[in-house]
Formats: structure tokens, sequence, C-alpha cells
């Protein structure tokens, strides 16, 4: 690869992407642009570009943008369309961000006639694949480079040097090293490595940071209605939000009541397996919730449909396969089940769990002129059930005959 | 169908079951064998002895097991194995009995000489076909009688006044008709019908028969250790115990912290919608310790096969193909990759929810070394990442090449 | 179900479906509608017209139709797009027709005020279901009546009794038995029963109808090439052809050379097993070409997901569930996959077998630049494999690691 | 990697593999020792041993095997059990014999003591996966030598100017380089590369070695018979046959009738599309045979299963993860079928074509009582289809009703 000449950087204000920032400076001697999204991290955008400005990039170069009803509207309600868990457990929190933020970097990089962009990620992770195989999908001829896999500053000590050899400000607290990594956004913050590294050890208390804990949350449930649309959720208690603020709301809730912890092992797309906790509270909510309205307005062939095609999506956006035919032929087949998935659920909150308590839906499904136990007026001949199982048990039935036929 | 001539009935020894066991008697002048089985559902069993010989069963003809150890041992646990949830939610605890059942129904009637069998499932439901199709395929020439589908009892008025016209004793309570169905075995409680069948109403608090009220669960949350072996739960908090002693254990433990409440609006085979109740305590604390232990011994290929596959294997539980070609492929594929699914679970119980703290294992597949933040030795060479992520992106660069390509 | 007022009933003009229209007069007192459709079964339709007027239908009442070009677009020819093989070889011939008919048949039942529609088929195939499942999905209150299911008429004997004493003119061949049982359109002609129902016998030579025996096929080969559009062929040798005169022209090429015969024991979805010759000349030669322009235009992942998604595709409108829901969501999936599947096949064709022989398209994902044993000029590294391998490895050696462990 | 000490290396015997083991023993100073395996491809052992004795491989440093019939026995008939075909067509026969010999390169590694095995793939190919995947699965701590990724002899000139620099002795015809890259064994022969790039251009007929022309295939056709035990082929026309000898003489018949031809382009797993010519005479017909067995001897539900994991269980096989334990998993999936899988096909060869025209089996689910259109006496009740219709059609009548109630 030939030395970049322009390179838009994903740049949080933060000490590591500074000194990347630099780095490239004086690598490459190329021109930075730098790309800071709210993507609803809960940090000031503020200090990022004036950080910037003070490592020398121009105004027009620094893009500072709010995209977080961009993330919920067009990556996070599309996946939970899909009900998609990772591994069984995990709500692709990390993993759906890092599409959208590749998407914008290249944009960023055709709008200002940059030939690369960079990020942040480490070597060892899933997101410098997520981060990559998106700009490259988007377009194949950017380069994108990766500084922790290139450069030699590879311990602490030589980042903080190489820091103030070049004049990068350095918040006291952030001398020493972290006890563990975070990445959060609007739908959920994780943490890994460090303390957290004995996947025997319970996580320490002061880890979480956006969940009350369980036993500090009101002693008294808090029932909620949750208004679905064509399988997005559209409103809370009968207010009608948008996709940010909704999900925004949910996750005061969530927090409030200390739902949506998961203290998870993993199993890396680059091979090895490591320990995450996430907290995901207005995304476990959704999930609950989304789930509650399709029982009632899904048919079963395409929830059962749905479910097993789940896994495989789920995986390929953990993989960082978002912009793949194969994960837009899955949402296709996804969002083809959804024109019915509208209705209200209501949810108790309590003490880290939430579970639907009711649903109900003019599009609803569900008969109870069918299923009651009741009188049913003909809605239901009972003696059909004799042909349905004698049709089903026949197979099993030749199946058995033969084994009794061959054993004598 | 001919009429039978000994019929082996599935006899709880409760009115309903007793209508049958008088109905088949009149209808068909046959000789009945009871089948009363222990599943765990909390009954004393000697009564049904006692009701059984007093409408006129010989003692030869009255069976009476305790199949718990079976029942855990050889149905629930490989279900477990499998990490099987119905519609994303459901632990399957009635469905996964009815094999168990009709097995034994069918080796009663081989050693008594008997051409049918009976059970008590309505014609809506789905038990009449797991019943049966278990019936068929163990002995293809089996006659099953389901009085629900045949016999005009078709009121509540007509099963009393047939149960007093045939000297059939009525509890008190029976008289009326109980608010609600309830079905119960070691793993779980379903309740349904009745105050049940507005899905948008919230469930009653006196429906919850087996799981203390979250609300008034324990204030100070528990820890327990699960041991698993080759994918089976073997010890809790170090105690060695056999299956069905562990799952009571595990049952008392979830109870006591409000553990396993799911309402839920399924789709039935049959075709129709239908909303459950269902507690099972220890089932869903095994089910978090499962997926505890294979987070660190089961690898991620053999995980994610796993989890496409389940949908599918916990359908066919569900629809009754228990005793099918394809649930044991699906059974072999998943036992085959528990032979180091070995280790301990910690995790913690507290008003409602069960959530994985630890978990630790000779057979662990976690590599601190490979995954670390720190210095890993050499361990993992980051700049494999980029080969890695090259040729991962290639096709989704030729991809994007066409696209350039055509839009010129 | 109560008695029909009116009936509309799928037509051939055959001896059967002519006693079942007057079986239907006398039993039910109803008027009936008659529906003859070409679908390129090679029949003339006016003697169908004919033979309703002298049983007594009024002309309004005669639909007639021919709906080939609808058959092969809407139905054929997104099949196609999935290359939907039931149990690895069968081209689902009969299966996709039926949906179609039961569509007409639900209309004009619509159109004509008709309470019911009726079939021919039997009660032991596939058929029935295909045909009813569909109209049940257009209209959930039309009754269907499958007379075959219903009537004493079982044997050959009765039928021609019923249909002399009813004044039905009876062909002097159809006095006997057929030899077997036929059913053909557009896409192919299957032939089962009687003398083919011991499948170790093979099929006699006069049981193909609609394809040249190999052996007297030409004895020079025959290229062609087939042009693309979407993922829908839509020329041959240049020429641009609507979809019933393109399959039309492949029918002629395939069945000049012997194209497209299957011997076939299938598993239906009533349970048993049986034994079909199906001829599909044109339509084998459409899946080659399908496939080889695949081959060049569909990427890995898009293409690897469409082979795995296909026997459930293909299982489904075998079993008669075209209107279901999770068939629109595969096909919504699989259509999303073929935006780009345009471009021309080169087949050979000779005596039996097709082959594509090349394909070309601007499409293309084929990069001569990238797979070339020639100096490729940058456009590979082949070092990027190194550590494309390593990672795809690494949980590989965990795994062994273990094993290496565990033994010492 | 530190450099090795003692590698093993694959060794054909040819021009590329020796200079390999030159250029091996003078990068590294390490000693080597050759494997040469008959996996049947056709070519004599004995000079490969001369070669690398005049290379100056000590005598015990040089291994000489027939491993055919483990290779047809523990790689082929496991893969056929599985009716593998990766993107529909291809037969894997490359594929499945990678892992082989790494196997054997692993264990004479560690027989001999050698820390290393080297083999002769490209950077480009599928294979140099295949053979490293195998090799790290088997032993974590083995280092991979892949010439071809590291050293500078990128033209055939430099090749040519190397051997001639070391000795090595060159064959006429190898000077010049060859018109496309062939890799042979007893299952298969594949062409590609250079006259074979283009994939619109038709493959010249002097490609094919292996199968005659179909058109100068004999013109009679040649009926045999194939026996399988326990999913297994075991004999030919009533001759029992070991796995090698068995394939051995179906490739003798394929190839005398021109059957396995296949032009194939298709996705390697590193990213580019590549064209390849195939012949898989014998495996062609054994698919055939194959699947003509399961037909009548293998439950649908299985078979369903079965056609569904394919593509995946192709794909691992393809890509190079057959010691993996997701390959393992479906591996025990599809073998708790075969059981019954026992029976007799008879076929059809006529150039270029290979058909079923009869089956047989002790094993047989095939039930002509309850298929044949005549009396069954009772096999089969048609009513039973009614209620089977109703109760698979109740949930699309609820989704119509649905839309029409939303629709008024």
């Amino acid at each position: 690869m030939s030395a970049p000449k322009k390179v838009v950087l994903a740049y949080s204000g933060g000490l590591d992407t500074s000194i990347i920032l630099k780095w490239l400076q004086t690598e490459y001697g190329c021109e930075v642009v730098t790309f800071t999204a709210d993507l609803g991290q809960g940090e000031e955008l503020d200090p990022a570009r004036k950080k910037a400005e003070l490592l020398g990039i121009k105004p027009e170069n620094i893009y500072i943008e709010d995209i977080r009803e961009e993330f919920v509207r067009d990556f996070v309600f599309p996946m939970f369309r899909a009900n998609a868990l990772y591994e069984g457990l995990y709500l692709l929190g990390t993993s759906i961000a890092r599409p959208l933020i590749s998407k914008r970097l290249v944009e960023i990089a055709e709008e200002t006639g940059a030939d690369a962009v960079a990020h942040g990620a480490t070597g060892k992770g899933n997101d410098q694949v997520r981060f990559e195989l998106a700009a490259y999908a988007l377009n194949p001829e950017i380069k994108v480079i990766a500084p922790w896999r290139i450069w030699d500053l590879t311990s602490r000590t030589k980042l903080i040097d190489f820091a103030e050899q070049n004049q990068i400000p350095i918040a006291k607290d952030k001398r020493g090293e972290a006890p563990f990594s975070v990445d959060a956004n609007l739908l959920h913050t994780s943490s890994e490595g460090k303390v957290l590294e004995d996947p025997a050890e319970m996580a320490p208390d002061y880890v979480y940071q956006r969940t009350t804990h369980p036993e500090d949350a009101p002693n008294e449930a808090e029932f909620i209605e949750v208004g679905f649309e064509k399988g997005d959720a559209v409103s809370i208690n009968g207010e009608t939000l948008s996709p940010a603020a909704l999900l925004t709301k949910l996750n005061e809730l969530g927090g409030k009541h200390g739902i949506g912890r998961l203290d998870l092992v993993e199993g890396r797309f680059v091979g090895m397996k490591s320990r995450g906790i996430y907290e995901t509270p207005g995304g476990t909510i959704l999930l609950q919730a989304h789930r509650g309205i399709e029982q009632i307005t899904l048919d079963r062939g395409a929830a059962h449909l749905k479910d097993e095609l789940m896994p495989r999506y789920a995986e390929l956006i953990y993989n960082g396969f978002w912009y793949s035919p194969e994960r837009e032929m899955l949402q296709a087949a996804i969002d083809r089940s959804q024109e019915h998935v509208t209705g209200t659920v209501r949810l108790k909150l309590y003490k880290g769990s939430v579970n639907v308590v009711g649903r109900w839906s003019d599009h609803s499904l569900y008969s109870e002129a069918h299923v009651t136990f009741e009188e049913d007026a003909g809605a239901y001949d009972q003696k059909d059930a004799a042909g349905f199982i004698q049709l089903n048990a026949l197979r099993l039935k030749l199946l058995a005959a033969r084994d009794r036929r061959l054993k004598r």
C-alpha cells in the first residue's frame, strides 16, 4: 500500500485517537480530516473540535455530527426486527454502530478527496474487521489505516511518551491505564479487558455505568406500554417518539430498573474468546416488547423461519458483514414479515427483569374463537385433528413397521 | 378403526381421566389398564390407585410409577444440551413429558397385551399430537383413543352428569369449572384457558403456583454454583445430585427467587395461537447455566451451528416429533458437541432474574494469553488481522467495483 | 360443511372431471361454473367448452383461459430464481401449477358469486393439499370440495356406470383404466401409478411423452445461448422471447435432445413415498443456465445463502405453501439477490445431457486479474493469505491445544 | 516464525515440489522429509523416491504410501453420505483429499521429530487453506511453510533458473509453462488456469484427461447395479469391492461413458471466483446411486434435514474445515441417518449422463399398499386428508381473515 495523502480519521477527541491523529501526520506527512459522531455515547462533542484544532486540523476538515436518529432508524431498528442475539445473549450494541461510522468516513473521504480512512481499533478485536469490511464494501479503492496494527507504540509508556513529545494534552486520569476498556453508544455500553479478563471472577460493581444495581432499583414495578408499527417501536405509553428519542427513553426506564446487564464470554470472529460486560437497558426492553407484539401479529410459519435465520443474521452483523449481499437478503426476508407487526405491548419492569404481561393489536392473529376452552360455535372441528395426526404419523408408522419387520 | 379390546389409559386419578376410564369401559366394553406416572407434578399417586380400584380396575392392571429420573435424564437433559427454546422463549416443559408417557403406555400395552392406548388431551391442543405421534412411532399398529375428539360429553354439565350416573366420586371443588387449565411436571407448570384467554389482560397473581412473586422474593441475592459434565448438570454448590434431585433443587432455588415466569402467546402446531403462563424455575436457571459453561468450553463453530439448528430442534419437540429420525439426527449433532462441556458456572439469583457471573473449567477454550490487552508474548500477531480482513473483504470489493463500473 | 350453492370446478373436459361435474350437480343440486386453463398441457380447450355445454353448463359459467404467460412469469420464473429442486432432483413441475389454478378458481368464485370450488385430485396425493391450501389462503371462507375424498365411486366400474347413467360421453380408450396417470403443463409432464408402482422396475419407454429417447436424439450436439436479465431468462440465441414463448422453445430444444427425464421416488407431504417419471426438458436446461449465469454474477455469500435456503423453499412449494408468509419471505430474499443476474450462458445439448460451456456478462464478478496464474500486477497480495489462514486457524489451534492439555 | 529445523514436505516428485525441496534446504538449512502419497492420481511413485534420493534425502526420510483405501473409506465415502455438492455442482474432489495429506504430514512430523510441514500450494487458492487448517487442527504447534507465499521465484524463468543452479533435473516438457494446472486423485481430476481463464470460452477438448468425449462414448447404454450398506457403496453388479476398488471401477465405467464432466466458475474461500474443469466419473455415478437408494430407504424428515444441512457441510469441506467441530457435528447427524441406507440401485450410463432407473431394498420405506391407485385395502383413509389439510390451512385462513378484516 502506498502512503496515504489525505486521511479521514474516526476521532473521539480522547487521548488514543489524538495520538493516532498526530501519528498519521508524522508517519505519512498527510492531511487529516477528523470525523466525530454523536452516536449517543454520552460525551460532549465540543471538546473534540477544540482538540482537533489544537492538533492543527483545519476547520473545514473537522466533521462533527449527530447521527443518533440515523443510527437507530437505519441500523438498530432493522436489527431488532430480526430479534437478533449473538450467541443467544448479546444484543450487538457495538457491532451495529461500526458500519454507520465507516459509511460516514467513506462519504467524507469522497467529499474531501481523501484517499484513506483510519480507525483506532486494535488488531485483536472484531471492530477492526467491522470498520474495514464496511469501508471496502462501500469503496473498493479506499485505503484503511489501522495504526494499532502498524506502529511500534506497543505499551502505555510508549504512547504517553509519544503524546508528550508531540504536545498532546494528557488528562491526569489517562496517564495510567484504565482498569478496563469501554465502548458506548445509544444502544449499549460495553466493558472489557484488564480487571474483566478472568471469566471466573465476578465483574466489580464499578464496571456498570449505565444501569442501576438491581438491588438499588425501585421496590415497585413499573408498567409501560410500547407501541409498534410495521415492526418498529414508535411510542411509549402512548407518546409517539422519534427512533432515537424512543431508545433514549427506554434506556432511562431500563437503567432505572437495573435492566439489561450481561456478563458474557463470546467467540470473536478473529478466533479467540473474550469476556465482556454489556449494558443494554433500552434494547433489552425493546427485544422483549418486539417479541411480544410478534406473538400475536406474526404467523407461525414466518416466526419460525425468522428464528431459524436469526443466528446467521446476528453472526453477519457481529462479524462485520452489514454491507453484504447475504445480510441484505436476510433483511429483505425479515422486513417482508413485519408488515403487520403493529400494536401495543405492556411490560413490567422490576429490579433487573422485564416481562411482557399483555399485548393487543388490530392486526392480531390470535383468535379466541378458535382457542377457547369454551364452546367455539364451530370455529374449529376437533375431528380434523384425527386426520391431521394420522397423516403426520404416516411416515413414522412406516419407519416403525420397517424396524419391526427387520427385527423379525 | 375397530373397537379396542384392552386399553392402557394415561390416568391421573382426577375427575376427567376417571370419566374417560368409565367411558372406555361403557363405550367399548373393553378392559382398561391404568398408567399413573410421577413426573414430578407434585401430586400423590396413592389416591389414583384407590380410585382405579374403585372404578373396577384389576390390581394387576394398575401401573403406578415414579419416572422422574428417566424423565430428567433421558428427556429434559438432552433437550437442554440444545438450549432449546420454542419461539425464542418457551422451555418446552409440557412438550418434553409427552413422549415419555407415550413410551410407557406403549410398553405397558405390549406387556399386558392391550391393543390400544388412550389419553385425556383435547382435540384443540398440541398434546394429542405429541401423545399420538410418539405412540405410532413406537408401535405402528397401536390404536390411540382420544375420547375428547369422539364423545358427546361436550359441556361441563354433561361430564358431571356422566360422572354421577356412573358413581364416579366428584370432589366438591371440581363441580364447577376450573378458572384455568393446568399441566405440571418436574420441569414446569403451565396454565392456560379461561381467565387467561385474553392476551391483553395481565395474568392474575393466583395463576402462579410454583414461583414466589418477585416482589416477595428475598431481598438479598443468592449465588449458586452449578457443575456440568459433558453438557449435563451434575452438581449444585459442589454437591453431586442425580438428574431429578438436581432439577428439584434448582426448582426450589428458582421458585424461592421468583425465577422462570413466562407469559406467552405461542403458535400451536394445530394452527391457532394460544396464550399460556409458564413457570419453569429450575429450567430457567439451567438454561443460563448451560449457556454459561458453553461460553468457555464450546468452540465458536460448534456453538453457532447449534444456535442455527436449535429452533428446528425445539419445533420438532413442540410438534411432537421426539421419536423422529430428524430429531435424532439433530440430537446426534448436539451431543457430539458436548464432550467438553464440563466445568462450573456461578449464577446470581435475585427477584425474578438469573444471571451468570462467573464460569471456569479445565476444558476452557478461553485463552487470556490471546485476548489480553496486555503484552501477549507473541501468542497473537496483530498483523495477521490485515490479511484476514483483506481476504474477507475481497468479494465485497469485487461487488463494490462492479457497482461503480456499472454506474459509470 | 353445509352444501354448496354454486361451485367453480377445475375442469379439464376429460372423463373424470366430467363425472365430477355431474356428481356436483346431482349430489348438491348446485350450479356449476367450469374453469379450464391452458397451462401448456398440450390439449385443445375447445372440446372442454363443448362438453361443458353438453353437461348443461350455462355459457356465462364456462371459463376458458390461456394463462401460460402468467404461469411462467409469476410462478415458474420466480421458482427458478431459487434453483429449486425438491429432494435434490425434482423440478416441481406439478407443484408450481396448482396455486395458479386455485387463484383463478377463487377469483372466478368471487366474480360469479360462487361459495365453493372443486378439484379432481385424489385423497392420497399432494395436489389436493396444494389446491386447498392455496384456496384457503386466498379466501378463508371458501368451501373446497374434493369429490374423490367424499363419493363412493371407488372403482373404475362404478365411475363408468355413473357416467353411463348420466349420459356422459366416454371415449373408447377411457373405458379401461389408463396404464398410468399423467399431469402436464408447460413446465413438465409427470407420470405415475399403475405400471410405475414398482420402483425397482424400469419405466417402459412408452411412458415418456415429451422427450426423445436419448438414443434417438441427434448425433450432433447443439449449442445454444440463453440470455438472462435480473435472474429471468429473456432470450434464446439472441432472440428476445416472452416467458411462455421462451419456455416453449426450451422445451422443443430439450425434448429434441432427450433432456430432462427423471425417475424419482419422492416423499409426499401426506406421508407415503411415491414413484414418478418426470419430463422437464426446458426446465432442466433453464436450471443449468441459471446456475451458469449466477456463477459469474452472484456473490459467494449470496449464492451460499441461496443454496441453504433452497431446500426449504422447494419443500414449501411441494407441500402447497406457495401463498404462505414464509415462502414470500424466502422469495423476497431470493429476489433481492437477482438484481445483477444478467448475462448470457452458452450450453451444450447432447443425447440427454445439458452442460454449461461458457458464460459472460457486463455484471460479472469474475476477475481474471485476481485469479490468474500469471503475474497479477498487484491485484492480490499472496501474503494476505497467511494472516487469513492464521486467524481462521486460531480457534482450531485452541481446540487442539485443549485436547493435548487434557491428554497429558 | 523461527526457522524450521526439520520439515515434512508433501512431495510429488515433480519439478515444482523438487524446487521446493531444494529451496527448503538452502533457505533454512533444514533437514527435509518427503511424503509421497498414492491417492489414485495415476502416477507411479517410484520416480519420486529416486528423485528424492538424488536431491539428498536420506532413505529413512522418504515416505511413500498408498493411502487410497483410507482416502475413499474415511474421506470420500463419509462425504458422499451427505450428497455433498459445492455451489450445487462441484463434487469436492480436490477439497476432500487435502485433510488426509495434512494428517499424514503431521503424523510423520511427529514420528520423525520434525517441527514443520510444507506444501506446494500457491497463495491464491483454496488448497493452502485446506492444508494448513487441517495441520493446525491436528497439531497446534506445527509450523506450516508455504514457499509460494514466501519466496521470490515469482516467474517460470526464475524457477527454471533455480532448478538449473541446483542440479534439479528438468523434464523437457516442463521447461515451458503447462497450458493449465492439474490436480488428480481417485475421485477426480481438476484443470484450471491459463487456457481456461476466460469463463466465456469453451474448454478445449485436450483438457479432458479422464473421460471419453460423450460423442465418442459407446452407442449403447450400459446398465449397472450398485449395492449399498449403511450409506456406503459396497458392490457393483453383485461383486463386493473394497472402497478404493469400487471407486476405481466406477471411474472406469463413468470414464468410458463420458460421465462426470463439469465446467464451473466457483467462489473461492479466499475471495475471488475461479473457473475449473472437473472430471469426476465415478463420483458422479456414486452421487446418483446414493440418492437413488436414499429415495426408498430414507425417511422424508431425515432426507429434508440432510438436504438443508448439505450446503453448509459442503462449504466446510471446500473451505478446509474437515477437522472442525461443526463438520464433525454435521457428520454425526448425517451418519445417524444412514443406518438403513442399504439396498441396490440400477443405473443407466449413456453418453455423458447417468440416471437411476430402479432401486430395491429390504429396508425400503416405499409402501405400494399405501400409494397405489388401486384399492388399498384400508392402508390409507382418504378422509384423513381433509383434517390434515384443514389444520395445515388454519393459520393461512387466519392470515387471510386478517387481511380481509383490515381492508374493510
